[in-house]
């Protein structure tokens, strides 16, 4: 079975942690832990998030008083695919001796008039106050939005139209080599009217990639990975529960918060409709138990098992 | 023919310019102009170095108050071979429609007992009065030296022992695919009693990494591509006049600069010597007449042709 799992940033990163290297590697370990086991009977592609870490080198590069502009994000995408690569490269070949592993750096297209580029999202970096927010806003051109009481920066989120380097994926997964790519949803470029690719400032959302990337390569199966055990009914209320087995229709009639739960419903319909395989939502940890259909959250194509 | 060109982290940023993105761009673009008429008719891997790209992230870490330590440079490379690689990836795609190209990130190991951990001899990073380095290296662990009438901080420079993916590299080469990789040398790493790999806080020399993977992956030829047109006898002097043709015996007997062109001649010369083949060092903007013979120092295992 071809499997493309996606790692969630905040696996490598927890809410409180520190963006120490020692912490990220730890968590990097444990993920691997709970991933490798995959490659064993699997090819295996791993893509990550990276939002804690571009947050980091966003703001390292904000206030490097060396530059004249902040490193732009396509950039600062690209420095996370290389740390973030290079661990997840290293645990996997320890994890897996005699395997080969490939970390890609990679480029996701994005259509350059997406609407998403009228309208940036997705927030990245510090929060500020209002009034501090509005300087740094008119100072380096910076689109601002409210998010809860504080302020902060956000970037286009355009949808992800192709993985430049999908070819060179597939080919290496023939091999049977483990891919780690598209990491934080790929370093996204747009083409010039002359057909060349560009770099352009945006974050690509890193399910979204993943989906596409799982129905480029003619994935098997979709495997979403985050910190909860489940997609919920009613998440965060007191009669929130898990859902065992879903289709896309089912989960599409419900509500899912826009920036956590919902990029990865949409991504998992997404496959399912696409390919008319299955996918699946659920805990790192869980990763076996959800192979084997004893955990997380099963989209399938047509009506659940009973 | 199969090549490793090897491009200088000045090529990407020259001395005096600003760390900006679009400026290392802009050098990015004119090295592949250089460097791409090569992949139409050879086997292609390039490789770079990252000593400015390495100085700006390492000071931006160091200078990030939310991080307990500052990044290792095992880290900080692996930061450095996304940014330097991604932009490599997209301008060789864009100069060569329809061919294959992957950036790696890769690992190089070096020996945990090298000689080089006991003396650190790389200067890394910002320049500072010997007061401030003194503190500094009390404050942060580190080694520290005079540069000229300046102290910096300094790094190990270990001998490079093996490219962990040379199997990777010359499979990908095999299907024709232009490789990026051991960018700034390689991301060091040690292996532990235990057998697994572990990250380092190192530099190794891009030079050296570079004749080492020309020699695992049986490359013909070794292109060492600098700012200067050729190695000069008597190097700074007013007598100074260029080596058109030399063998390792006699660029040997001559003294270099340790820290520029001493490791380029000694990454020749011994893959000169290893393999029986030919390796040359010159200037980027002459590669075309390098590879004819006309320009550049043509280092040769015996008598240079008269």
């Amino acid at each position: 079975m071809r499997i493309v799992a996606a790692l969630g940033g905040n696996a490598l990163l927890r809410r409180g942690e520190k963006p120490d290297a020692a912490t990220q590697e730890a968590n990097v370990d444990r993920a691997v832990h709970a991933l490798a086991p995959l490659a064993h009977d699997h090819e295996l592609v791993l893509t990550h998030g990276n939002g804690p870490q571009v947050g980091v080198l966003a703001m390292q590069s904000a206030s490097d008083p060396h530059l004249t502009t902040p490193y732009p994000f396509d950039v600062l995408g690209a420095q996370t695919q290389g740390m973030i690569g290079y661990w997840l490269l290293q645990a996997l070949e320890n994890a897996l001796p005699g395997r080969e592993v490939a970390a890609l750096v990679t480029q996701t297209r994005v259509a350059a008039d997406d609407p998403a580029f009228l309208k940036p999202t997705k927030f990245v970096g510090a929060v500020y106050s209002e009034a501090e927010a509005r300087i740094l806003a008119g100072a380096r051109g910076w689109s601002i939005a409210p998010d809860g009481e504080q302020w902060r920066r956000v970037v286009p989120s355009p949808a992800p139209e192709r993985i430049v380097e999908t070819g060179l994926i597939a080919r290496l997964l023939e091999a049977n080599t483990v891919v780690v790519c598209a990491g934080g949803g790929g370093v996204p470029v747009v083409e010039t009217p002359g057909g060349e690719l560009q770099g352009i400032e945006a974050v690509v959302d890193k399910d979204a990639t993943a989906a596409l990337l799982a129905v480029a390569i003619d994935a098997d199966f979709l495997l979403l990975l985050t910190d909860v055990a489940a997609v919920e009914v009613d998440y965060g209320l007191p009669q929130a529960r898990p859902i065992r087995c879903a289709t896309p229709g089912d989960l599409r009639a419900l509500p899912f918060p826009a920036g956590s739960m919902g990029p990865k419903v949409e991504a998992a319909c997404h496959f399912v409709e696409v390919t008319g395989r299955s996918a699946a939502i659920g805990a790192l940890g869980d990763t076996k138990a959800i192979l084997a259909g004893e955990a997380g959250t099963i989209v399938t194509p047509g009506e659940p098992p009973r």
